[in-house]
């Protein structure tokens, strides 16, 4: 990499953030299907590809899902197997074609493709998230800086998005990293999911950027009840959060947040900011 | 929206960027067929229909386009028909159903699901772009200063991105904006084909964040030979750029850029920086 500047020119070894696609397949009694193809930053894969299934309303749980393997087909070059992962379904077959047909032709990496907005996450089966955690100022002031500090790879490279989920005591539960800030997140969801801890009731969700519709999607899914990003929220993330009783808060940084959702969930008082 | 800071609480009108969806319709000799459904931001929707198809190879230019319209069916609702957007081809009949089936299911919003990375875009045909235009640095470093003078959503959401066509002397040519990179870089795309300006050699495009395989695969097919980010590139960007004889800048801020493909369009000697 040449770098350019009021200096003059130098070159410099660089980092670039990896992004090379993954293909996503399902597997159930003997038959295979690619469900999707994400370009994702490797590392994770098997959390992804299952966040992104339970994303996508393919599996419910844990349950669902035999094993996850990465491809091992022989007419597959060997640096390709990685970029391939399989999931077994406990199921006896893969589930109806068409549903598959909608979601393969309705999903993708964005996650969104293909769905009419509110309508859609209303007759995937989606309602309303119960009340609660209340959340102080102070444990949402707090996550920007414990976010920045797990992350390994931003720093070197500044391509990367993160997506930490966080207790309702600010405690970061887990983190994980990517070119897409939509698979950072399917990688946490399929975090949990792997290990038994979906719905993630009490739990706070923050996205280094921008909290779009898909990013409220699937933490309504993952039952996520807060949402916060360090930058803007779109209108239909507010609209979703509201529609299904969760908190969004945006801009979340420098001890300053806005609150567009769920206010509830965040008893900030006078007292409590200036304590 | 309710701010909350270091010296309490107070409420403000705020302004999000607007997301909804938009599904893209493909007609031709009666025949209709939805090709995907993106999430955007309103306006330059036959743009961002037009770069679509273009980007997806689904057209070639202008005369494969009949016109583009609104939806206009009965069954629609009203405040929904502004949210589908039919393309009529000039061709008699839809392309081949298995060939929009490869689109529908590997296209998307992002613009990249279901493809193999780099052997897929040689397959759709692209080849290397031709060498030319040069460009100084001074003209890299003052695009980015133009691009945020033009945004006019930006400054008050905080929550769209730009992509921005200028000449190769600097001159901004086409704006577009969107809560999508990829559908910023669409609408431009869409513009310049709508106006008969493909493909758009001598041209730079700036993106307002990252750069991804995307935006370097939505450039290569639009003829863009050089692509700046005011951030960073992607790994599958800059190999994108390599193999296609493409310069690709990133971190283009505050008067310096990395150059990290195609350095031959920017003769920065020691001079002309210090000029």
């Amino acid at each position: 990499m040449r770098l350019v500047g009021p200096s003059g020119t130098r070159w410099k070894e660089d980092h670039l953030a990896t992004e090379e696609p993954l293909e996503i397949r399902l597997k159930a009694g003997g038959s295979t299907r690619t469900l999707a193809v994400t370009m994702r930053t490797p590392g994770a894969d098997f959390e992804l590809a299952a966040g992104f299934l339970r994303s996508e309303n393919v599996i419910a749980g844990p349950g669902d899902v035999r094993r996850i393997i990465y491809c091992t087909d022989a007419d597959v070059d060997a640096a390709q197997q990685y970029n391939v992962v399989s999931v077994e379904l406990s199921a006896r077959e893969l589930p109806d074609p068409r549903r598959l047909e909608r979601h393969s032709f309705t999903s993708s990496a964005c996650g969104v493709c293909g769905k009419a907005g509110l309508e859609s996450l209303e007759l995937a089966g989606c309602s309303a998230l119960p009340p609660g955690p209340e959340v102080t100022a102070a444990v949402l002031y707090g996550l920007p800086a414990k976010l920045r500090e797990a992350q390994g790879l931003f720093e070197s490279t500044g391509g990367l998005h993160a997506a930490g989920l966080f207790s309702a005591d600010g405690r970061l539960v887990c983190l994980r990293e990517d070119v897409g800030r939509h698979n950072a997140v399917d990688k946490v969801v399929g975090w949990a999911l792997l290990d038994g801890r979906l719905p993630l009731a009490d739990h706070i969700l923050l996205v280094s950027g921008r909290a779009s519709f898909e990013i409220l999607q699937k933490a309504l899914v993952a039952g996520i009840p807060i949402v916060c990003a360090v930058s803007a929220p779109s209108s239909l993330a507010a609209s979703v959060a509201r529609e299904f009783g969760m908190t969004l808060v945006g801009f979340l940084r420098e001890g300053r947040f806005n609150v567009y959702a769920g206010q509830e969930r965040l008893p900030v008082g006078e007292e409590r900011i200036r304590a």
